[in-house]
């Protein structure tokens, strides 16, 4: 179990907030004008406690037998999470995950805009793949840059990963505010870099865990624990 | 900080496995014998008592002054993970996503054997894809499960979110003992089915908030949680 001060945003917090917009969205589809921590918690088997917590790192607070105004809280999310700006990016790999990525209305609905890709591969310089233009990402990053009115924020890499920290490095010269990170190299970047790495292996590592019955279940709710089976030895 | 007792695998131990295999790797490719916390921590940027506690849920532990052996320790971690060993596994939506996966030899040489691939699409179904062939999804699951010799250990669900649960459910019907889940969809399982979620969403709710200033670093090593920036209000 882990003790959280009141003075952090703990990141198991942030990462449930997307499920629970999802679930208020459907919610207010449906005509839905107030929701409880009770509702929420029964939904996604979680404690209801825990749920008003994950609630709270947005700023808002429910009120006691009403709970929270369905609209309230998806826009305190949406302002949390900075969902309702727009947020500029470039991505560089169009393989088939970085094409995944840029065809994922997922994101884009949620104020990411990618701008641009970039690939080396002759055959899909030019292209427009899901609605977004390819450019060679051997000379183009400058230039692209230098057309664009606004500042990259995010650069999202689906690149291989033996050119992963060159093409990172070469995104940070081109100032982007952020690297979204789907390779699983772990990037040397300036501190002031914001880095995000999607763990594709550490997800595969925990699957792989638990299916070896080293750790078979996985406490569905906050405790970032796997219970303990001890081994033969 | 989070307070874990030694009777369980901490997640983010599990999920740290193997960037430190990756690490493991190219040491024993340059010719290293031993390695040490210490070594492994400057590399990772991380506490060497993390390292070694994370190492410790293998069962393994290095000598004082001495550190591990590279081998034994790379043996430890794959025969943790269950790596070593081979699971077979259906992937069902070959998108971009699905294709993506398809193609990422890293999991492969981690014993993910990935024996077929299903999708509704006519001009998929009969066609290869990285070495997999694509069976019609609508009937052909229970079909070529009776023609596998061994049970299916894993269902990769990379379909669209409207037939996540569905899909998800004739996996279950085919008796599968896992299913990796790619969509944003909270499945309905039975509970002695291993459900691992690859939150994509997750990340960028993470990622987002952080460039948001709501949350601005992370910290690298253990701790799951965001330093705060008290709001205006």
């Amino acid at each position: 179990m882990s003790s959280q001060s009141d003075k952090s945003f703990p990141i198991p917090s942030v990462q449930r907030l997307p499920v629970y917009f999802r679930f208020l969205k459907e919610q207010q589809n449906r005509g839905e004008v107030l929701v409880s921590c009770t509702r929420i918690a029964e939904e996604f088997g979680q404690l209801s406690v825990q749920v008003r917590k994950d609630l709270s790192i947005t700023g808002i607070s429910g009120r006691p037998k009403v709970g929270y105004r369905v609209d309230e809280l998806i826009d305190a999310i949406e302002t949390f999470l900075g969902w309702n700006e727009q947020k500029t990016a470039y991505l560089v790999g169009v393989g088939s995950l970085g094409s995944a990525i840029l065809g994922y209305e997922g994101f884009s609905e949620h104020g990411l805009n990618i701008v641009a890709a970039f690939d080396t591969d002759p055959n899909k310089i030019g292209r427009i793949v899901h609605g977004c233009p390819v450019y060679d990402s051997q000379d183009m990053l400058k230039d692209v840059q230098d057309r664009c009115e606004h500042r990259i924020d995010i650069g999202i890499l689906t690149v291989p990963s033996s050119v992963a920290q060159e093409t990172a490095s070469r995104l940070v010269q081109i100032d982007v505010k952020a690297i979204w990170n789907y390779t699983p190299v772990r990037l040397e970047l300036p501190p002031d870099i914001i880095c995000e790495d999607v763990k594709l292996s550490a997800s595969f590592a925990v699957l792989s865990s638990r299916l070896n019955k080293k750790a078979p279940s996985q406490n569905p709710t906050n405790s970032p624990t796997i219970p303990h089976n001890r081994q033969d030895s």
